[in-house]
């Protein structure tokens, strides 16, 4: 494994005036959308950065949840984090200066939203926003950029990305998403152990849902767990192909009748061929209340009342997204990456940009840190290649094997203290406020 | 943490000559019940103890899916697994040479069952039966040991313990579970993280369900996360209290209004104030067929119907059973330690007895292996003690830590290659029968 950072020349602000003539201006980072087990790992990497140049960048401030705390103006002081701090930051899953699930409205009917934005940015001396998140989040990054161009305000708009979902376009994989699939792999490797063992007399169908509401990257990357025929997993439901009752049930079926055991893998997105999605399938309470539930429980009862066969089912869920105690060490060494390049970036004169990860080319895995303009990857949903679906659309085909294997590389355990992981607890106080209480969001 | 064999003069078999005279005779060890992360430690462990008493021990054999296995005879002989296999066995969860959940009948109803059993045990010179499982488990061993007597056949039954539950009585923890509550302590921290990060304008109620049909052991256990006020887990509910709709709602409400989210961890097994399993209640789908669910989504529907929260679940289901990869290193130890004894109890001359875990008096943190008979463990539940839960029966009281935390103690990592664990595949032929093929169970 190789990183090297290279950066072209496209997208260096035509302002720029080389380092050694920059003004020096604060910096703000904030977290968006759903956290992942890694998400801090690129906090502390771009904290630690930043403080190396003192000669550009003053105080490193993050926003209390993400957008909503610029717009509150509840920022943090982030020189509250000691070095120790920030070692222990890296080991730390969820999001430590809180999230956002909230995206910034359009420019001609949001003046308000968009006036208290540059209020706050002003008041607070912010010339470099670092803005960590997924689709959404770039969308934030690049509108905040220009709002800095409309009004003539230099504020430098770095995106850094993170999903789980790995549904970012141009880069190869997006920080978190190999941490999660790890995750997955292994509990569906374990889990498979379990119903293995127990198949003979009780359970003979396991379903397991993971997260994916757009697109099935999580669920195909337990296809790395399979080293021979019969081997789970047996079926991988994935949002990019129609669930097909019959064919499914089928394919359990046979699966069962062959190796003793079905593990299924299921996308929590999956639809039925009417485009429903089968975790809104209406389900009736016993007073006739109409019911969501979970994907998983839905295949349990199919295969329960059509083919008569004992199931279990697991749901993930936040487990997959907060699983720190089972990173990939690659994942961590590629959250560190773009921490660090999205600082290098603002000050290369970069902007509206965001730093991706870059496959190079040959055995073994190596990658390197590019980028690419905010426009590109904003709101663009990149989905499991058709290469990777097998031909009945319920598994992943040995192609994807050379993607998805090097990124779940490496075991990166955090540090523990009577049995338990050492993870940090933020004790900061927020800077005090310079502007009024805003309440309009 | 010291361990130490104490082995006192009951239960030895009147016929025991001694060592040095003892004639040769095989072993048969098998698993049963649901599977534990460390099942497989205390099979390599017995195996490989018995190896050393060439003088008393010759052929190991394992049966195929527990008791079932021996009644079909599909036995392996266990010499077919290397030092090197057995090193790796120990660090693979699930139950390497299958389990199963069979009952033996009575004695007077289910003669033929019984002259099977016995014909099998003569037919393969088996003299030594280690049973591994729970409650259900030693009730087989027991009336495998009865039926020696009866019979007058010589044949020393010794139950080894596990279960993920930790429902059994006499033994102060069981093997397995102490693992399993590692994985529910860390998945609630980490989730919780997660829901912390996300409150703000996402997620205000995590729910996590974790087995325990009869029992509350690892819905207590998730206990140990709390180290200040406010910490979660913030509502903890077991089977042994009613679960009463009003009174949670009232507590979740409070919780998310002075914390800002509120994290649930549920015992599968909970019961409504009519008796009536939570997970049982009746839901009917869009054809109006009746579902059964897990607790979780039941919990979660309540929370979002009645207090209009937005919340998330998951369901570990067989994650728990089978998360090797987060395994306490203390579950490890023990686990090898009742394997070990297992066998020393048997060449002791004691019959009908099950090795147990005995904690010593003061801290750090002691224990010592004992033994108790089968008739005071087969089928006896041991419930989560009154003085564990708190008075309003939603959550666990600071008097249980001293019993939790140093269980969860130590990480006892499986080695990885490519990563991915590497647990081991069984490649062992089943012996030649020796008798004509039985089909009645």
């Amino acid at each position: 494994m190789l990183c090297v950072n290279a950066f072209s020349d496209a997208s260096v602000r035509p302002a720029g005036r080389g380092g050694s003539e920059m003004n020096v201006r604060n910096a703000l980072y904030a977290q968006s959308g759903g956290v992942t087990p890694v998400i801090n790992v690129t906090a502390a990497a771009l904290i630690e950065t930043a403080r190396q140049q003192p000669q550009a960048i003053g105080k490193v401030y993050a926003a209390r949840n993400g957008i909503v705390g610029v717009l509150r103006e509840q920022l943090y002081d982030t020189s509250c984090l000691q070095d120790a701090d920030l070692q222990r930051l890296k080991q730390t899953p969820g999001g430590i200066f809180g999230s956002c699930r909230f995206k910034l409205g359009d420019f001609n009917s949001h003046q308000a939203q968009y006036e208290r934005l540059m209020e706050v940015l002003k008041a607070h001396e912010i010339g470099y926003f670092f803005y960590n998140g997924g689709g959404d989040s770039a969308d934030t990054a690049l509108k905040v950029s220009q709002l800095g161009e409309k009004t003539g305000y230099p504020v430098t708009c770095i995106a850094v990305p993170k999903t789980i979902d790995n549904d970012l376009p141009v880069t190869d994989n997006s920080p978190g998403f190999a941490s999660a699939a790890k995750y997955v792999a292994v509990s569906t490797l374990e889990a498979s152990l379990d119903v293995a063992a127990m198949a003979e007399s009780s359970t003979r169908v396991f379903i397991f849902e993971v997260m994916g509401r757009h697109t099935g990257w999580l669920a195909a990357s337990s296809m790395v767990v399979r080293q021979q025929s019969g081997d789970p997993p047996h079926v991988i439901l994935m949002p990019e192909r129609r669930f097909d009752e019959t064919a499914f049930l089928r394919k359990v079926k046979q699966v069962v009748d062959r190796v003793g055991y079905c593990t299924v893998v299921a996308s929590e997105g999956i639809r039925d061929t009417d485009g429903q999605f089968l975790s809104e399938q209406p389900m009736l309470d016993a007073f006739g209340h109409p019911q969501l539930g979970g994907v998983a429980p839905v295949l349990a009862r199919m295969v329960r009342e059509k083919l008569g066969l004992k199931n279990h089912w697991a749901v993930a869920d936040y487990l997959q997204r907060s699983a720190r105690h089972i990173a990939s060490s690659v994942d961590v060494d590629q959250a560190t990456a773009v921490g660090r390049a999205a600082v290098e970036l603002a000050l290369a004169g970069h902007n509206a940009v965001m730093p991706v990860i870059r496959r190079l080319e040959g055995a073994p895995y190596r990658w390197e840190i590019g980028h690419a303009p905010l426009a590109q990857i904003a709101n663009v949903e990149q989905p499991v290649p058709d290469a990777f679906i097998s031909d009945d659309g319920m598994d992943v085909t040995e192609t994807a094997r050379e993607y998805f294997l090097p990124l779940i590389e490496g075991e990166a355990y955090p540090d523990y203290e009577q049995g338990l992981p050492r993870y940090l607890r933020l004790d900061c106080p927020l800077v005090p406020r310079r502007l009024p209480e805003y309440d309009q969001d």
